[in-house]
Protein backbone atom coordinates (compact mmCIF):
# COMPACT_ATOMS: atom_id res chain seq x y z
CA UNK A 1 0.00 0.00 0.00
CA UNK A 2 1.11 3.61 -0.70
CA UNK A 3 1.39 5.90 1.67
CA UNK A 4 -0.29 9.67 1.57
CA UNK A 5 3.77 10.65 1.60
CA UNK A 6 4.70 9.17 -1.14
CA UNK A 7 2.28 11.03 -3.21
CA UNK A 8 3.03 13.73 -5.58
CA UNK A 9 0.74 17.08 -4.72
CA UNK A 10 0.67 20.07 -6.88
CA UNK A 11 2.27 23.59 -6.31
CA UNK A 12 -1.49 24.24 -4.28
CA UNK A 13 -0.93 20.89 -2.24
CA UNK A 14 -4.04 18.96 -4.48
CA UNK A 15 -3.72 15.48 -6.22
CA UNK A 16 -6.44 15.14 -9.20
CA UNK A 17 -9.05 12.41 -8.15
CA UNK A 18 -11.10 10.46 -10.72
CA UNK A 19 -14.33 9.38 -9.19
CA UNK A 20 -16.06 6.37 -10.96
CA UNK A 21 -19.12 4.08 -10.12
CA UNK A 22 -18.15 0.57 -9.05
CA UNK A 23 -20.96 -1.02 -10.91
CA UNK A 24 -21.30 1.14 -13.71
CA UNK A 25 -17.55 1.83 -14.44
CA UNK A 26 -18.31 5.32 -15.32
CA UNK A 27 -16.37 8.30 -14.87
CA UNK A 28 -18.36 10.25 -11.97
CA UNK A 29 -16.75 13.12 -11.20
CA UNK A 30 -12.74 14.57 -11.62
CA UNK A 31 -12.16 16.22 -8.18
CA UNK A 32 -9.66 17.74 -6.09
CA UNK A 33 -7.76 16.40 -2.80
CA UNK A 34 -5.37 17.53 -0.30
CA UNK A 35 -3.47 15.49 2.19
CA UNK A 36 -6.16 16.34 4.58
CA UNK A 37 -9.30 15.26 2.48
CA UNK A 38 -7.48 12.33 1.69
CA UNK A 39 -6.88 11.61 5.31
CA UNK A 40 -10.41 12.31 5.94
CA UNK A 41 -11.76 9.44 3.14
CA UNK A 42 -9.04 6.97 4.04
CA UNK A 43 -10.84 7.20 7.94
CA UNK A 44 -14.39 7.55 7.40
CA UNK A 45 -14.74 5.52 4.11
CA UNK A 46 -16.36 8.34 2.13
CA UNK A 47 -15.21 11.21 -0.52
CA UNK A 48 -13.89 14.26 1.30
CA UNK A 49 -12.79 16.34 -1.36
CA UNK A 50 -10.83 20.24 -1.57
CA UNK A 51 -13.11 22.69 -3.15
CA UNK A 52 -11.01 25.00 -5.05
CA UNK A 53 -13.90 27.24 -6.02
CA UNK A 54 -14.62 27.37 -2.19
CA UNK A 55 -11.02 27.06 -0.85
CA UNK A 56 -12.03 24.62 1.61
CA UNK A 57 -12.59 20.81 2.27
CA UNK A 58 -16.08 19.19 0.91
CA UNK A 59 -17.46 16.24 2.51
CA UNK A 60 -19.71 14.77 -0.71
CA UNK A 61 -22.93 14.49 0.57
CA UNK A 62 -22.84 16.65 3.18
CA UNK A 63 -25.79 18.59 2.24
CA UNK A 64 -27.55 16.22 -0.27
CA UNK A 65 -27.05 13.08 1.63
CA UNK A 66 -25.16 11.66 -1.96
CA UNK A 67 -22.38 10.03 0.08
CA UNK A 68 -19.99 7.73 -1.72
CA UNK A 69 -18.38 4.94 0.27
CA UNK A 70 -15.23 4.39 -0.97
CA UNK A 71 -13.93 0.43 -2.37
CA UNK A 72 -10.75 1.51 -3.71
CA UNK A 73 -8.10 4.12 -4.43
CA UNK A 74 -4.86 3.59 -6.55
CA UNK A 75 -2.31 6.04 -7.37
CA UNK A 76 -0.83 5.79 -10.93
CA UNK A 77 2.66 5.67 -12.07
CA UNK A 78 3.90 8.93 -11.47
CA UNK A 79 2.31 9.13 -8.39
CA UNK A 80 -0.13 12.44 -9.31
CA UNK A 81 -3.27 11.42 -9.80
CA UNK A 82 -5.83 9.22 -8.06
CA UNK A 83 -8.51 7.23 -9.15
CA UNK A 84 -11.29 6.29 -6.89
CA UNK A 85 -13.77 3.36 -7.06
CA UNK A 86 -17.12 4.49 -5.04
CA UNK A 87 -20.66 2.89 -4.62
CA UNK A 88 -22.28 6.08 -4.55
CA UNK A 89 -25.96 6.99 -2.80
CA UNK A 90 -27.71 9.32 -5.26
CA UNK A 91 -26.36 11.34 -8.47
CA UNK A 92 -22.89 12.44 -8.27
CA UNK A 93 -23.63 16.07 -9.98
CA UNK A 94 -25.02 18.85 -8.22
CA UNK A 95 -27.06 19.35 -11.28
CA UNK A 96 -28.92 15.96 -10.22
CA UNK A 97 -27.51 13.90 -13.18
CA UNK A 98 -25.58 10.27 -12.41
CA UNK A 99 -22.67 11.69 -13.35
CA UNK A 100 -21.11 15.05 -14.04
CA UNK A 101 -19.78 14.21 -17.49
CA UNK A 102 -22.92 14.54 -19.56
CA UNK A 103 -22.01 16.75 -22.66
CA UNK A 104 -20.07 15.19 -25.63
CA UNK A 105 -17.33 16.53 -27.71
CA UNK A 106 -16.80 13.59 -29.97
CA UNK A 107 -18.01 10.31 -30.68
CA UNK A 108 -16.79 8.31 -33.04
CA UNK A 109 -18.44 5.10 -34.85
CA UNK A 110 -17.49 2.51 -32.92
CA UNK A 111 -19.13 4.73 -30.32
CA UNK A 112 -22.49 4.67 -32.21
CA UNK A 113 -22.39 0.74 -31.07
CA UNK A 114 -23.36 -1.60 -29.37
CA UNK A 115 -21.83 -1.38 -25.74
CA UNK A 116 -22.15 -2.68 -22.07
CA UNK A 117 -22.19 0.70 -20.69
CA UNK A 118 -24.40 1.97 -23.10
CA UNK A 119 -26.55 -0.42 -22.71
CA UNK A 120 -26.23 -0.12 -18.98
CA UNK A 121 -27.39 3.82 -19.57
CA UNK A 122 -30.40 2.83 -21.76
CA UNK A 123 -31.75 0.88 -18.92
CA UNK A 124 -30.85 3.32 -16.06
CA UNK A 125 -32.51 5.81 -17.95
CA UNK A 126 -35.60 3.85 -18.43
CA UNK A 127 -35.66 2.40 -14.40
CA UNK A 128 -35.87 6.22 -13.33
CA UNK A 129 -38.56 6.93 -16.28
CA UNK A 130 -40.46 3.53 -14.52
CA UNK A 131 -40.11 5.10 -11.55
CA UNK A 132 -41.22 8.48 -11.88
CA UNK A 133 -44.37 7.83 -14.24
CA UNK A 134 -45.18 4.60 -11.93
CA UNK A 135 -46.36 7.13 -8.78
CA UNK B 1 -21.77 18.66 -29.69
CA UNK B 2 -19.61 21.31 -27.11
CA UNK B 3 -17.13 22.82 -29.34
CA UNK B 4 -13.34 23.48 -28.03
CA UNK B 5 -13.63 27.21 -27.40
CA UNK B 6 -16.18 26.53 -24.49
CA UNK B 7 -13.71 24.33 -22.48
CA UNK B 8 -12.46 25.66 -19.76
CA UNK B 9 -8.36 25.49 -19.89
CA UNK B 10 -6.57 26.58 -17.22
CA UNK B 11 -3.91 28.94 -16.38
CA UNK B 12 -1.45 27.17 -18.54
CA UNK B 13 -4.12 26.52 -21.27
CA UNK B 14 -4.45 22.62 -19.89
CA UNK B 15 -7.50 20.70 -19.64
CA UNK B 16 -6.70 17.33 -17.71
CA UNK B 17 -8.09 14.02 -19.43
CA UNK B 18 -9.43 11.16 -18.24
CA UNK B 19 -8.52 7.77 -20.05
CA UNK B 20 -10.47 5.21 -19.95
CA UNK B 21 -10.32 1.51 -21.77
CA UNK B 22 -13.78 1.36 -23.56
CA UNK B 23 -13.86 -2.26 -23.50
CA UNK B 24 -12.44 -3.36 -19.79
CA UNK B 25 -13.74 0.17 -18.44
CA UNK B 26 -10.74 0.96 -16.53
CA UNK B 27 -9.28 4.04 -16.00
CA UNK B 28 -5.88 3.83 -18.21
CA UNK B 29 -4.11 7.17 -17.67
CA UNK B 30 -5.03 10.87 -16.55
CA UNK B 31 -2.86 13.30 -19.16
CA UNK B 32 -3.58 17.00 -20.15
CA UNK B 33 -4.85 18.57 -23.49
CA UNK B 34 -4.28 22.02 -24.59
CA UNK B 35 -6.49 23.24 -27.48
CA UNK B 36 -3.91 22.13 -29.94
CA UNK B 37 -3.22 18.84 -28.77
CA UNK B 38 -7.37 18.07 -28.51
CA UNK B 39 -7.47 19.20 -31.94
CA UNK B 40 -5.29 17.11 -33.10
CA UNK B 41 -7.27 14.50 -31.59
CA UNK B 42 -10.68 14.92 -32.91
CA UNK B 43 -8.97 15.43 -36.27
CA UNK B 44 -6.62 12.02 -36.14
CA UNK B 45 -9.16 9.86 -33.94
CA UNK B 46 -6.26 8.94 -32.01
CA UNK B 47 -5.33 10.39 -28.45
CA UNK B 48 -2.31 13.67 -28.56
CA UNK B 49 -1.38 15.06 -25.07
CA UNK B 50 0.07 17.96 -23.78
CA UNK B 51 3.49 17.21 -21.94
CA UNK B 52 3.64 18.96 -18.77
CA UNK B 53 7.56 17.40 -18.24
CA UNK B 54 8.67 17.79 -21.77
CA UNK B 55 6.09 21.10 -22.60
CA UNK B 56 5.63 19.79 -26.09
CA UNK B 57 2.73 17.76 -27.84
CA UNK B 58 2.74 13.81 -27.63
CA UNK B 59 1.23 11.98 -29.88
CA UNK B 60 0.20 8.77 -28.03
CA UNK B 61 1.93 5.62 -29.19
CA UNK B 62 4.35 7.77 -31.69
CA UNK B 63 7.01 5.63 -30.61
CA UNK B 64 5.67 2.70 -29.00
CA UNK B 65 2.64 1.97 -31.33
CA UNK B 66 0.49 1.72 -28.85
CA UNK B 67 -2.04 4.16 -30.36
CA UNK B 68 -5.41 5.03 -28.82
CA UNK B 69 -7.99 4.88 -30.90
CA UNK B 70 -11.13 7.69 -29.28
CA UNK B 71 -14.66 6.45 -28.99
CA UNK B 72 -16.09 9.14 -27.15
CA UNK B 73 -15.07 12.59 -25.21
CA UNK B 74 -17.25 13.89 -22.90
CA UNK B 75 -16.82 17.10 -20.65
CA UNK B 76 -18.28 17.67 -17.19
CA UNK B 77 -20.83 19.88 -15.66
CA UNK B 78 -17.94 22.67 -15.31
CA UNK B 79 -16.28 21.59 -18.51
CA UNK B 80 -12.76 22.34 -16.92
CA UNK B 81 -12.19 18.31 -17.41
CA UNK B 82 -12.77 15.37 -20.35
CA UNK B 83 -13.52 11.77 -20.31
CA UNK B 84 -11.89 10.33 -22.92
CA UNK B 85 -12.98 6.62 -24.02
CA UNK B 86 -10.61 4.73 -26.27
CA UNK B 87 -9.86 1.52 -28.02
CA UNK B 88 -5.95 0.95 -27.00
CA UNK B 89 -3.63 -0.77 -29.63
CA UNK B 90 -1.55 -1.86 -26.81
CA UNK B 91 -0.50 -0.86 -22.74
CA UNK B 92 -1.52 2.21 -21.71
CA UNK B 93 1.56 2.83 -19.48
CA UNK B 94 5.38 3.65 -20.37
CA UNK B 95 5.87 0.71 -17.67
CA UNK B 96 4.37 -1.93 -19.96
CA UNK B 97 0.97 -2.19 -17.98
CA UNK B 98 -2.28 -2.45 -19.08
CA UNK B 99 -3.27 0.79 -16.93
CA UNK B 100 -0.66 3.73 -15.18
CA UNK B 101 -2.93 2.84 -11.81
CA UNK B 102 -1.11 -0.08 -10.10
CA UNK B 103 -0.94 0.76 -6.78
CA UNK B 104 -2.95 0.93 -3.93
CA UNK B 105 -4.09 3.50 -1.18
CA UNK B 106 -7.02 1.98 0.14
CA UNK B 107 -9.38 -1.27 -0.48
CA UNK B 108 -12.40 -2.04 1.15
CA UNK B 109 -14.01 -4.96 2.21
CA UNK B 110 -16.43 -4.73 -0.49
CA UNK B 111 -14.18 -4.08 -2.72
CA UNK B 112 -12.20 -7.73 -2.23
CA UNK B 113 -15.33 -9.67 -2.89
CA UNK B 114 -15.95 -10.18 -6.13
CA UNK B 115 -16.67 -7.81 -9.03
CA UNK B 116 -16.49 -7.53 -13.04
CA UNK B 117 -13.54 -5.53 -13.16
CA UNK B 118 -11.71 -8.00 -10.92
CA UNK B 119 -12.50 -11.00 -12.59
CA UNK B 120 -11.36 -9.03 -15.95
CA UNK B 121 -8.37 -8.52 -14.49
CA UNK B 122 -8.00 -12.43 -13.18
CA UNK B 123 -8.87 -13.41 -17.01
CA UNK B 124 -6.68 -10.82 -18.33
CA UNK B 125 -3.51 -11.77 -16.42
CA UNK B 126 -4.13 -15.36 -16.47
CA UNK B 127 -4.26 -14.74 -20.65
CA UNK B 128 -1.26 -13.01 -20.62
CA UNK B 129 0.13 -15.96 -18.05
CA UNK B 130 -0.82 -18.44 -20.66
CA UNK B 131 0.17 -16.16 -24.08
CA UNK B 132 3.90 -16.58 -22.38
CA UNK B 133 3.84 -20.24 -21.26
CA UNK B 134 2.82 -21.25 -24.63
CA UNK B 135 5.17 -19.66 -26.85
Amino acid sequence: MIEISQLKFDGQGLIPAVVTDFYSKKVLTVAYMNAESLQITLREGKTCFYSRSRSMLWRKGETSGNVQEVVSIKTDCDRDALWIEVIKAGPACHLGTDSCFNEEVFRSETGKDFSLGRLYELISARSELYEHTSK
